[in-house]
C-alpha cells in the first residue's frame, strides 16, 4: 500500500498505520485546531477534508471541538469507514486529493509545522499495575521474594484512579515536584523538599471508545471493542513522595504532577496484524475469575524502548527494552474489571497499563527496578563521555518509543512516534 | 433580608443563601437547561435573566453549556457581583422582576417542576480522609488503638484520586455493585458476588473555583479563594470489595460505582457568617509543615445528619449527626497539599472531605464505624416497627442533610438541601 505522499522506509507512520491525533496548524486567519492522521513526515487534516465535503465520517463535534472524543464514541464501524476513506484518498493511484493543489495545501501539513495537542478531553485516567515482572521485582525489593505479589495480584488487575488534569502530551516540559517526604529515621519526621527520586514509568495506555452506561458492566469478550487505540505513556513518578504518602489510599502527590503520552493514537485496526497470545500461565497460578476469562485471549506485540539523554550530551542511550505482550493482564481484562461493579467508562478515558517490564533485569520499565532502588547505577554513553544515573536529574530528556514489526521491507513498521519530555528543575 | 418570593421559615434557601445549581425546566420548545439559584421552594434562572439583558455577570459559556464551570473559573469578584445583583432583583422592595409577570414566568420555576443536574462538569474528583475521629476509629478496628493512625496521617491530608464519571446528583438511583470479593479463609480465594457490605459515607465536598496552572502550587493562605462552594456528598462504598482490592494502590471498584452529591452549591459568601476555628491540637500532635500552616485557620460550622428510610417504612430515622467543623484538615489545607507538587486543579473539580465523624460513637459518618464493622446494629424506628441494619439493604434510602444556624428567628438557616439516593438491587 503506497501513498503519493512520500513515506520514508523507516517511518513510524506508513499508510497502514494512520494514527489519529489533534494538532494546531498555521492557517490563513491564524493557528487552527484540526483532527487528523499522521502519514510519513506529514499530517492529514480530516477537519479540512470534511469542510471540503470530502466525506471522512468523523462526527461534527470532533471537528468543531478539536478533539477526538466524539469520534472515539462512534465505535468501530465509524473508525473503519474513516480509515478506509483516508487510505483510498491517500493512495498513490487516487487523484482526488493528489491532483487538487489548493486542497492539498489546506489538508496536508508537515509534522514539523504543527503542534500536537492531547488527542481527547480525558474525563478520567486510570492506571493499572498489570506487569507481573514489574510487580514481582518491586514487591521483592520491599517485602522479599516470598511475598513479592500481594494476595490479590494474580486474581484481579490492580489499578487506581489517576489524575486527568495533569496528563500532558509529548514535548510538554515536566517539572520536578517538591512535596512532603519523610526522613528515614523513625519516628518519621517529614520535610518539604524537591523529590530526589524522580523516575519514569514505561507504559502503554488505551483510549476508550464507546464505553458503558453507569451500572452496566462491559463483558470481557466485548471489551476490546471499547479500545479506540493505544499510545505510549510515561507515568512520571516521585518515589520518595509516593513512599511516604501511599498507605493506605494509594499514590497521590507522587504521581499527580505529570503523566505524559505520545500524541498519535495507534488504532486497533492498524495493530490487527500484530495480535498475539498473552503470556502462558505459570505452574500454580490460579484460574482467573469468570468475568476475566476470554475464550481467545489476545494482546499486541509492541516493542518498547526508553531512551535517556542527559543534559549537554549529544545522543540518547536506550536504557531499557520491553514489549506490551509481556503483560499478565490485557486491556480487555482491565476494562472488564474496571466496569464489573458498574463503573462507567466514557469515550476519551485513558487506561494506563502500569510499568511494562520484561523477563530480564535490563528490560525493566523504570529506574526503581533497573537500579534495584538505587543500589546500582545505569550508564548512558555518548561521545562526550559516560553519565551515570540512579534517579533522573534536571535536564534529562526521557523518550519512550514503541513499534510493531518493521523487521524488513516490505513489512512496514507500525510505529507510535515518541513520548518525550525534559525534566525541568523544581519551581524556585 | 426578605424577598417578594415567599420563603418558608424552615427553608434551607433564604435570600441569604442563594446556592447555585443547574436544572432542566419545562420551556415553550421543550425542556431547557438553566443555571441559577434556589430561593425558598423556587429556582431562579440566571440564564433567563441574562437573555433578558438583566445583567447577572455569569460568563456566556456558563449559559450556553448549562454548567457552572466558567462561572466557577471567574473567581470571587464575579461570584460576589452575581450574588448582589440577584439579592437586589429578588428583594421585596425591588419591582424590576417582581412587577414583570412575563419575565417572572420565565425566570422563576417551582423546584418541584425542575430536574436538578450536576452543577459542573467535574474534570477530576479527589477524596480525602480528613477526619481524625474517623481515621482513628477505623484504624483502631483494623490495627488496634496503638497504631490507629498511620505515620503520615497527622502530617499531611491523606487523599486519593476518585472517579469523576460516576459522580451523580441527589435522586439518581444507585445500584449495589457486584465484584470480586475474597472469602475469609486463607489462602484468599476470591469469588464474584454482590457486595454484602454497602455503606454510606457522610462527606462535604468543595467545588473548585479558579484553580492553578500545572507546576504552580496554591499557597495555603490563598487556598480558600479557590473554593467556589460546598455540597453534601455520599461516597457510597462497598467495604468487602474495598478490603480485597485496596493494597497497595487504594480504593477502586469498592468506590467507583457511585458518588452522590447534593445539587445546590452553597457558596463561600453564604457561609461567611458561619466561619469558625478548626479543632484544637492534642498534646503531642506534631506541628504541620509550613506549606499547611495558616496564620488564621478557619473552617465552617455546618451541622450534618444522615437519615435512613428502609423500604416500606413510613419515615426516616436519623442515624448519625456530625459537623464539618470537626475535621482535622481544612479544605484550604487539602488544596495546598493537592497542589504542592504542582498538580493542577481546574474549575469544577470536586474535593471530598472524607467521612466526617464527631467525637461520640453516635456521630460516626458511616456504618462501618457506627456498627463497629458489623459487631453491632443500628436501629431505625417507624410506626411500622423497628428495622435493624449492619450494612445497607436493597431499597434503603440514604439522605444526607446539612445546615448552618437556624436556631431561631430572625437567624435564617443556610441549608444545603438534600443528598438522597435509593440503593437498588444488583444488576441481574
Ligand atoms: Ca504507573
Ligand atoms: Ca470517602
Ligand atoms: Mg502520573
Ligand atoms: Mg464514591
Ligand atoms: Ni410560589
Amino acid at each position: 500500500m503506497e501513498s503519493f505522499i512520500e513515506v520514508p522506509l523507516d517511518s513510524d507512520f506508513p499508510l497502514e498505520n494512520l494514527p489519529w491525533g489533534v494538532f494546531e496548524a498555521p492557517g490563513p486567519a491564524g493557528p487552527q485546531v484540526h483532527v487528523g492522521v499522521a502519514l510519513g513526515q506529514h499530517v492529514i487534516s480530516a477537519t479540512e477534508l470534511q469542510l471540503c465535503s470530502i466525506v471522512v465520517p468523523v462526527p461534527v463535534h470532533t471537528r468543531v471541538q478539536g478533539r477526538l472524543n466524539e469520534f472515539m464514541a462512534a465505535g468501530r464501524p465509524a473508525w473503519r469507514a474513516a480509515r478506509s476513506t483516508l487510505q483510498r484518498l491517500l493512495n498513490a493511484s487516487e487523484g482526488e486529493l493528489r491532483d487538487n493543489s489548493e486542497l492539498m495545501s489546506r489538508v496536508v501539513h508537515k509534522q514539523a509545522d504543527v503542534t500536537m495537542l492531547l488527542p481527547a478531553q480525558i474525563g478520567d485516567y486510570t492506571d493499572f499495575y498489570a506487569s507481573r515482572q514489574h510487580a514481582t521485582r518491586v514487591g521483592s525489593m520491599f517485602r522479599g521474594p516470598a511475598n513479592a505479589l500481594n494476595p490479590n495480584w494474580l486474581h484481579l488487575p490492580v489499578g487506581y484512579h489517576g489524575r486527568s488534569s495533569s496528563v500532558v502530551p509529548s514535548g510538554a516540559p515536566v517539572r520536578r515536584p517538591s512535596s512532603a517526604v519523610s526522613s528515614s529515621s523513625p519516628p518519621p519526621r517529614p520535610v518539604v523538599a524537591p523529590s530526589t527520586q524522580v523516575d519514569f514509568e514505561l507504559e502503554v495506555a488505551a483510549f476508550i471508545g464507546p464505553g458503558n452506561t453507569l451500572g452496566e458492566a462491559i463483558p470481557v469478550e466485548s471489551a476490546w471493542e471499547h479500545v479506540f487505540g493505544l499510545v505510549l505513556m510515561n507515568d512520571w513518578s516521585a518515589r520518595d513522595i509516593q513512599k511516604w504518602e501511599y498507605v493506605p489510599l494509594g499514590p497521590f502527590c507522587g504521581k499527580n504532577w505529570a503523566t505524559q503520552i505520545s500524541p498519535w493514537v495507534v488504532t486497533s485496526e492498524a495493530l490487527e496484524p500484530f495480535k498475539c497470545r498473552p503470556p502462558a500461565k505459570q505452574a500454580g497460578d490460579p484460574d482467573v475469575l469468570p468475568y476475566l476469562q476470554e475464550a481467545m485471549p489476545y494482546t499486541y506485540d509492541v516493542n518498547l524502548a526508553v531512551d535517556i539523554t542527559p543534559p549537554g550530551v549529544d545522543r540518547a542511550t536506550t536504557v531499557t527494552r520491553s514489549n506490551l505482550k509481556h503483560l499478565y493482564w490485557s486491556f480487555a481484562q482491565m476494562i472488564a474489571h474496571h466496569t464489573v461493579g458498574g463503573c462507567n467508562l466514557r469515550p476519551g478515558d485513558l487506561l494506563g497499563s502500569g510499568t511494562i517490564s520484561g523477563d530480564e533485569a535490563d528490560s525493566s520499565g523504570c529506574l526503581l527496578e533497573l537500579t534495584h532502588a538505587s543500589r546500582d547505577e545505569i550508564v548512558t554513553e555518548a561521545s562526550t563521555g559516560v553519565v551515570r544515573r540512579r534517579y533522573l536529574e534536571d535536564g534529562d530528556v526521557v523518550t519512550l518509543r514503541g513499534w510493531c514489526g518493521g523487521d524488513g521491507v516490505p513489512c512496514r513498521r507500525i510505529g507510535f512516534g515518541r513520548c518525550s519530555g525534559e525534566l525541568l528543575p523544581c519551581q524556585p
